[in-house]
């Protein structure tokens, strides 16, 4: 599993020409990093008296952060399974029509389950984008450069997933299909955009960066 | 060491209330991820004999982001150590003047060391950067979309690097370190912006996103 190597492994894997793990995964992970560092706002809020005024407003957050972190960690797994699904298929044999069709369906199956994991993906960093603002500008302020690494690291992983969403969509032939997925991924990335300039604008303005 | 941490461990510390790891940890991380994907690119055409031509190209290349990846690597345990120096600094003796003093001292070079630390990640991530076109360019346009998300890191590494050394600016006395810092930081803001964009408006165009 991914999740259990060390980074030095992983990054020793992701550099290699090994098929798995790529971007996919990349992007899975970089919601995993948005969501603890969200999580240690959270944490460094709800354990200080100072603060107690938005505790009842943190405890929930915090829950649902550690929930989609697992879900995103999990997803660094899944996007790699995905893949591999694909390239199992292509290997397929191909010597007479009936083959070729089985072989051609195969690919096509394949190629839809590898665009639907970063869209998992891609839907689970949008929860967390939409719990960011909140974090930041009720958390401890002396953390607030780390809401903004975490606002971030949950952009480029929403960037991420959707560019893996649109390679494989490359690939399928079901029309209505990629039109449905197509709209999804415009809504994704404008809520990312949005969500994610709220938390940084704040942030700048609080840590005294010019945007 | 936290570069030997497993994923699941790394993420579970960085999520905890524990000063460190935080956010310029993160910044290290993602910029090692962006030049990890970068390197994957130049492997899968290093390997196919039909990239033979630009072969000559990705050769430097690789050996470069492989420097730059083992500095950020590194980068993302000595950044958590800058951090701690802060701390410790923070909880020297102040019973009187002249503790008071020196506690004093400790911080302000405590605080330019971790300033410093970000620096030298952002600084990375820019030389990492001024190759990331040339290898979504001339590389195997079957990984396009790793390319693309190597870009997407790099930007949020860098990102993330400035905001933690604006943090630290805020508590830095000396006014001539803090002038010269923000115009450094400003430039490579923009030159991150850029590059990144040349990236990602070659691999939208590449994989059929629209920008």
């Amino acid at each position: 599993m991914l999740r259990t190597k060390t980074i030095d492994d992983f990054l020793n894997v992701l550099a290699s020409d090994a098929p798995t793990p790529g971007g996919g995964s990349v992007a899975a992970l970089n919601g995993a990093l948005g969501c603890a560092l969200l999580t240690m706002v959270c944490d460094l809020t709800l354990g200080k008296e100072k603060y107690k005024e938005v505790w009842p407003d943190m405890e929930p957050i915090k829950a649902e952060l550690e929930n989609l972190r697992e879900e995103l960690t999990d997803s660094i797994d899944r996007d790699a399974a995905a893949y591999d699904t694909v390239t199992s298929a292509f290997k397929l044999p191909k010597t007479n029509d009936e083959e070729k069709k089985a072989r051609r369906e195969a690919i096509q199956t394949a190629m839809k389950t590898a665009a639907e994991t970063p869209k998992s993906t891609a839907r689970y960093i949008h929860q967390a984008l939409k719990m960011a603002a909140d974090v930041a500008e009720k958390g401890n302020p002396n953390v607030a450069s780390d809401a903004g690494v975490a606002a971030t690291c949950l952009l480029a992983g929403m960037q991420a997933a959707l560019m893996n969403i649109a390679i494989n969509l490359g690939s399928i032939k079901d029309e209505a299909y990629v039109h449905q997925m197509k709209i999804e991924m415009d809504f994704l990335k404008k809520e990312a955009g949005k969500l994610s300039n709220d938390v940084l604008v704040f942030v700048y303005k609080s840590i005294g960066m010019e945007d």
